[in-house]
């Protein structure tokens, strides 16, 4: 049942985006990335909170540019009525909504999902929120940072002992993005077999709580929270990171061949006839032991040294790569995991590629760039209907 | 075309999930949650790796137990032909392949994706590893710990001034999994659109790359990469964590409104006449000297008193929780983000609900267990034609 070659997944799919700052708009770009058309509706004057948020590069955010490539931006006041027609008018020719309101904020304006239900019956509405549309915190205001903390990923990542840190990227809303767009692409699959719509309602703070693995186990098994552990590996010894005469290294010894790998790259053979570091556990039993004992050899060489060294050994490691060993990385370059746009001026802005390789979605290096305030916003309208003198009325009014 | 009404928008397809650990076993148990069965296919004897990792409950593996539950386990040993003839009648009744080997492994097997094509025409493959199926590092040895390290996240995570720290959950394999799903999801849409298979290439290391966020942009305007800050925001201040008089608490004073909400809540009006704190981007500046101002006062309660002074003043904040914190959360709770299975002597066992809530899959509290080894591997042989004798035979020949 061969219908048509695309070119992309998601081709010929139109994304109505409501979505400001960071959850929402990471999930409508990796629905652009599929492919999709994603129109973001943004308040005229203001737009997208993101726009003003700093780095700028040639007055533009980056931050926004990079979240926001390839996407058109149509502006349109959802308080009048006369936004709201067009927003309507708007509807009748897309697949999927995506918002991150705080719940009750669509109700209020009158484009909830049982609103716009009937207009568009098979539409498929997206919410993406801090706390979810249930529950007591529901309209509780979020934060990545606060979700980090509620939901429990803050309380095991740090240094041993020390206190608790943010992960240093916003995991609260880019979990809760990566799985609205599972939710999205699962109802785009039922729609295609049921001719059915669906509401879907992502939290980040229940994005949190998925992600926590193990941790959840250890808990239940033991009765006691986890703790930081650093880098350390709470079961497995060495695995972990090392001081090096210039930076840091990250050693994976992950079963007793490595570790015997491990002590010979090290010129430290004789740790191999300790009883204490026979096993796995034993080491682990022992790490306070074993672990100065490494430092003071790993200290010795830098990172590059000991990689050379690591690697002919075949002994997982890795430097810790600050962002510009990112760029570095020969094996980032190779699969294309830096593409840019090209700004107004011909300069090249650099931004994460997409990670979801696939033999039916061209992978190219350059992405078309995010959109000013309003770019689209004629071309738009006049797609569905409005004409010079309409379009000039709705200026006059404010509404685009 | 209303075809049939589904409880799940991935009911009826079938999957066949050669993954072991963490990120395809992930990936399949997001699919399970939607409504796919999952054929878990492991070696004879051993099965998957992580049946083997603690904490152990009723001497089953509580990892394992918690990201396989609601599948369904077969084994069948691939290294032989009577192993490969099974798997290939299997996938004339698959969807979707899904696999995390170290990339060239399928091909050695002869059950790469262009093998399976030939048997299957429109099957979806879905290859999660390390660091994917192309470049210099393909075949490189991969962990969490070490894509994490590679990947630029543990560079800005950690204390300000205090070395990289892990992100304590598997963020390499957990987003991997998730860009998976969407892999597969869009494969899923383009397949009933076009007829057409997929073949998917993952890697953990592009995963991390992918959710780098705003600390690329940060690096490309200033040149600088940029460093771990413990809770702190690198531009919004205060917005950050606070140690209290029994723990700590994080406090997100997002604009200049919430910043004199706060300063009221605190008793600490004077601090809101001074020309050092009027605005955000003085009070960053001004960060060092402000932050111990905030934090003498804030040592002088608990926690929990400070949460309810900051919640009636309506300043964003939350406590740390640790998982016994997330265990207790109402919140948590009234979204069925703790659900669990119930062991074979009655226990049941929490563990992590789904978080894309939609209104087409019903989402129940409690969960399928995970299967023991082999489980379902005669009503599976069954299925597609092999009667007792067959059974006995592959028994015999170590082939399940």
């Amino acid at each position: 049942m061969k219908k048509k070659k695309a070119k992309a997944p998601f081709e010929g799919l139109r994304v109505l985006d409501l979505s400001r700052v960071l959850a929402g708009p990471y999930a409508t770009m990796m629905l652009a990335e599929m492919g999709a058309e994603i129109i973001k509706i943004e308040m005229p004057v203001t737009g997208d909170d993101s726009r003003h948020f700093g780095p700028f590069i040639n007055g533009k955010s980056g931050y926004f540019s990079s979240i926001n490539r390839g996407k058109k931006s149509i502006t349109l006041n959802l308080k009048k009525e006369e936004g709201l027609q067009v927003f309507r008018e708007l509807l009748k020719t897309a697949d999927i909504v995506v918002e991150n309101y705080r719940p009750g904020t669509t109700k209020k304006l009158g484009i909830d999902f049982e609103a716009l239900k009937k207009i568009k019956k098979d539409i498929i509405y997206a919410a993406c929120s801090g706390f979810g549309h249930s529950g007591p915190l529901s309209t509780f205001p979020a934060y990545d940072m606060i979700v980090q903390a509620m939901g429990g990923i803050m309380s095991i990542t740090g240094e041993a002992g020390g206190q608790p840190v943010r992960v240093g990227t916003s995991v609260g809303d880019i979990t809760a993005a990566l799985f609205t767009v599972n939710g999205i692409s699962a109802a785009l699959y039922h729609r295609e077999k049921t001719g059915e719509g669906a509401f879907i309602d992502v939290a980040m703070l229940d994005s949190q709580v998925a992600i926590l693995e193990n941790a959840i186990v250890r808990y239940v098994t033991s009765g006691e929270s986890p703790t930081p552990l650093g880098t350390r590996h709470p079961s497995i010894t060495p695995f972990q990171g090392f001081t090096t005469k210039d930076s840091y290294i990250i050693i994976a010894a992950g079963n007793d061949r490595l570790w015997e790998a491990l002590c010979r790259a090290l010129k430290r053979e004789e740790l191999l006839d300790s009883d204490d570091y026979k096993t796995n556990d034993l080491r682990t039993e022992n790490h306070d032991k074993l672990i100065p004992e490494l430092e003071k050899t790993i200290l010795s060489k830098t990172t590059q040294e000991w990689m050379d060294i690591l690697s002919d050994a075949k002994v997982p490691s890795s430097p810790i790569n600050d962002v510009s060993g990112v760029f570095a990385n020969p094996q980032v370059k190779a699969r294309n995991m830096l593409v840019s746009t090209r700004d107004s001026k011909g300069k090249d802005l650099p931004m994460a590629g997409n990670p979801v390789k696939m033999n039916i979605l061209e992978d190219k290096s350059t992405r078309v760039p995010a959109p000013d305030l309003g770019e689209n916003t004629e071309e738009i309208l006049k797609s569905i209907g409005y004409d010079d003198k309409k379009i000039k009325t709705l200026k006059e009014h404010g509404v685009i």
